[in-house]
Formats: structure tokens, C-alpha cells, sequence
């Protein structure tokens, strides 16, 4: 496996790959690499002839008091599981080669990067689109991964690359949980064994809106409400949202009619954890 | 040479000329060309295998009260000094395939956006900064050219293909002139004989902010209002701004050093045209 750090080097190289007629995989991660990640580095492994792996902490996408400081950076860790996974190249940038002095242009995508989690983290799309596009630019993937936990990002990233016609295509694989239910996710190990028990009142507020809706439960305000007794039940548990929305444009519904998102985000203690799943009436 | 207008055909053949190892020069146009634009083809054509030139009067870049409908569209034309230029592809997308229903995703370049013309056009720069990111994604140029007649944009677009690490070498050419030293300029055309006797007044304020410079003033202050003093002889002249700025960052300036952009912007009538010139100490 080749670890890369240099925009250029990364650039070069797939661009050689691709003038062989390469096809480049990518799942661009923040690190801290866990079940979720490795299943977006196998799908990719299947479908193309190489996979690039970013390993990237973006300090746009953090707000200013938000945990850019203590996001778990793990890299010989992560190096190893990508090794395991037979990865051609590691990209690990830095900050500064990402964001040089006097850096000035960002992404926006209207609309859907101001819901759900886009209200609570004024920015935090806005930077997720930007090192997309950077990221996009510099390993010009065929093929891109990301995973359905975080649902509005996928969302968001592929209404960007469709918007701007980035020869990229935009997948997205299943979230990934623990045995208990809690979806993997890097921050789960900011979680004490206390704290990450009660964690589970997320998955447990899924699982009771799926019932819901096999018993005929057609109303979002119901469905919300008796997930938020669920996330109650939890003492150190703050909700920042659940929401019941359109699968593509994030508006939130009135009535559940084929399918719907059910999204939600909650403090856990210090930590933000989301969750979401898709109903279905047909299930 | 092809003229394409599929999205899809256009970032195919490109796809296949990279493969082949072929350069792609581009020159993004509204059509309507002139002088100007053909001195940006004559160096794509010297740079590059194979040569690109778009025409699309972008709808995003103008304002609610812009000139939108009435932009001069003249295809057949522009496809005759195309075919003559010998440009290899004619790449004319229509709007409904650049901005399907449910677009939302806009580039922004900071700061640089707001400045001169961005302050009397707002969202003009974004607009801009949109279509030359599609653009480049679907003719994935190796080089692509613009005007220094737009000095503005094309610092923004110099400044966005960097900051997004697009694969892209930005080249600007010098300003075309009429005889009577006109910038060359689509929007000529809507000019009167009276007023386009006029609107000589532009270049000739850049001329006298040259020799001001020549002859020791230092204050853009003093260029600016003896500047003004020429615009006003027109008398269907309304001036926008005249700003004495940093090459690099459009920052007005206090005093002029090395170098400096003069820029400006006037109503002839009901046409607005813009001009520059870079003053330089030792010229």
C-alpha cells in the first residue's frame, strides 16, 4: 500500500492510473476507522480496479466549538486496517496543503445543507461539500463511497455531483451497527460505559418507528413524539432533532405515504451522535 | 469541427481525448464573438491538440433586471469564426440541461465576489464561478482561457480552480481593442453611434491614469477623480466605480506602490461597460 501526503504526488498518480484505464475507487474518510468504513473499502474494492482511501480530519466542516481538537486521530491504526483491506493508496494531507493561506472558496448546496443537522451546524455541509470537491479534484475517483448514516451528507454530495457534473458516481452503503444496535461511528469512543449504554436509546427509537409504521402509524408528529419519550429515558440525553422527511429533498412530512427518512441527532453526555433509518410502508 | 450540445457526448469525446494523451485547451464564451474571444482561441490553438470553445449565455450570472434576453445570440456566426479558427469542437449545452429542475448547489469565492462589479451585480460572480466549474468538469480542459477585459472573474476563476485543486491551468490574455481603443466587448453592439462615440470616455480615463502614473502621481484618490472628470464629458455616461486596487486580492489601495489594477465600470446609456488597465511604476 502507498501512503500518500502530497496534493501533487496524489494528483499524478491517478491521473496516470486513469490515463491506463484504471478504474479508481474512493472512500473518503476523517480517520478513526471503524465496521462502517471498512464495508464502504470493500464495496469499493469490488467494483474497481483500485481503491484510494482519504484519511483527512477537515477543519471546515468542525464548528468553533465543536471537537476538532479531540477528534480521534489513529493514523498507524487506520493504516493497518486499510493494509488488511488491500488498499493501493492511503491519501492523508495536511491542513495547511488542503487549506493554504488565503484560501477563499466554498461549496454550497441551498436548501439541504440547511436542514436537519444543517440548522444545529451552522457551516458544517458547506465544509463537507468544499472537501469533497478538493478531494474529488485531486484522486478523480470513478466511483465514490460514503455510508447511509450519515444520510444528509450522501444526500447533499450527490445533488453536488450531479449539480456540477463531476464524473464521480456517488454510492451508498448501509449503515453499519454493533451488536446492541448502535450505529459505528468514530465518536462512539468518546462514550463511557455508562454513557454509551444509554446511547442505545438512539437504535431503540428507530426500531419503535419501524413498529409504529408495520402497525399503520401514518403520522410523523405521532412517530416523533413517542421516539422522543425513548431518548427521555436516557438522563444524560439532549435532543438537538427528530425529523420525518422526504427521501430526497429533506422537507419534513405531514403524512408517511410509500417512504420516509426518520433522522434523528441527541447528545449523548459531551458527545453529538446521529442515527436515521428509512420507512417503509411495503416492509 | 463537431458541434456538440449533449452534456453527456461532450464529457465523453473529452474523456476519450484525455485517454488518448491529447491536450484540451478551452475558451468559455457567451458567444457573440469577437475580436477578443478569437485571441483566446489563437492560443488555446498554439498550447493544445485539440481546441474547445462553449457558448452559453449563462442565466445564473445575471441579475433579475440584466440584460438576459436581449444578450446577443448569434450561433451561426460564432460557429463560421469558430470553423474558421479551426476549433475542434463547438460545445453550445442548452440551459434546461445546465440547470435542471431542482439545481442547488453554487460556488462561492469569497471576498473576491463582492468586490468591484460584485457590489452592483450581486450573485453575478457566483453565477460565474457555477458554470465555469460544470463547464470544466464536462470539457475537463488542461488549460482554459479568459480575457483580461474581465480581470475580476478572472481572478475569481484563477483563485476557484486553485482552492479546488481543479486539474486546470488558468491562462488570461490581454484586452483586445477597437481602433479607437474600445475594449472589444459583446455589449458593444448595443451602442448607438452616438453613444458608442461615448463611450471612448473609458478607455480614455485608463490612458490618463497611465500618464498620471508617468508622471509621478502616486494617489489613486487624485487618478480616480481626474478619471471621473473624463467620464463625466459623456453625457449619457453613469459611472458604477473606478477603483485603484491590489492585483492579487482587488483590495482598494491608499497608495500606489509597483503595480496596481484600475478598474471601472460605466453606464453608456443603457449599456454597462467595463474596463481596466494595470498601472505600473515602471512601465
Amino acid at each position: 500500500m502507498k501512503i500518500i501526503t502530497g496534493l501533487q504526488a496524489m494528483s499524478k498518480f491517478s491521473f496516470e492510473q486513469k490515463r491506463k484505464g484504471n478504474k479508481i475507487g474512493f472512500v473518503p474518510t476523517m480517520g478513526a476507522l471503524h465496521g462502517g468504513h471498512l464495508s464502504l473499502i470493500r464495496s469499493a474494492r469490488k467494483d474497481n480496479d483500485l481503491v484510494v482511501v482519504s484519511v483527512f480530519v477537515n477543519p471546515t466542516q468542525f464548528g468553533p466549538k465543536e471537537d476538532l481538537k479531540t477528534y480521534p486521530r489513529v493514523f498507524l491504526k487506520d493504516a493497518t486496517l486499510c493494509r488488511e483491506e488491500e488498499v493501493d493508496v492511503l491519501f492523508s494531507p495536511s491542513a495547511q496543503d488542503m487549506y493554504p493561506k488565503g484560501f477563499k472558496t466554498y461549496l454550497n448546496v441551498e436548501d439541504l445543507s440547511e436542514k436537519l443537522c444543517g440548522s444545529f451546524r451552522p457551516g458544517h455541509f458547506k465544509g463537507v461539500a468544499t472537501v469533497v470537491v478538493k478531494l474529488f479534484n485531486i484522486v478523480k475517483p470513478d466511483n465514490a463511497y460514503f455510508g447511509m448514516k450519515d444520510a444528509q451528507q450522501f444526500l447533499i454530495i450527490k445533488r453536488l455531483a450531479f449539480d456540477l457534473n463531476f464524473p464521480v458516481k456517488i454510492h451508498v452503503c448501509p449503515t453499519i451497527r454493533e451488536k446492541d444496535g448502535l450505529a459505528m461511528s468514530s465518536r462512539n469512543r468518546y462514550l463511557s460505559p455508562a454513557l454509551r449504554r444509554q446511547a442505545l436509546v438512539l437504535p431503540k427509537s428507530l426500531q419503535l418507528a419501524k413498529r409504529l409504521i408495520h402497525l399503520g402509524e401514518r403520522s410523523p408528529k405521532k412517530i416523533i413524539g413517542r421516539m422522543r419519550r425513548i431518548i427521555c429515558t436516557a438522563k444524560d440525553s439532549r435532543l438537538d432533532y427528530i425529523s420525518v422527511t422526504d427521501l430526497d429533498n429533506l422537507e419534513p412530512l405531514k403524512k408517511i405515504k410509500d417512504e420516509a427518512l426518520v433522522a434523528l441527532a441527541v447528545w449523548i453526555g459531551r458527545t453529538r451522535l446521529i442515527d436515521n433509518c428509512i420507512l417503509r410502508l411495503k416492509d
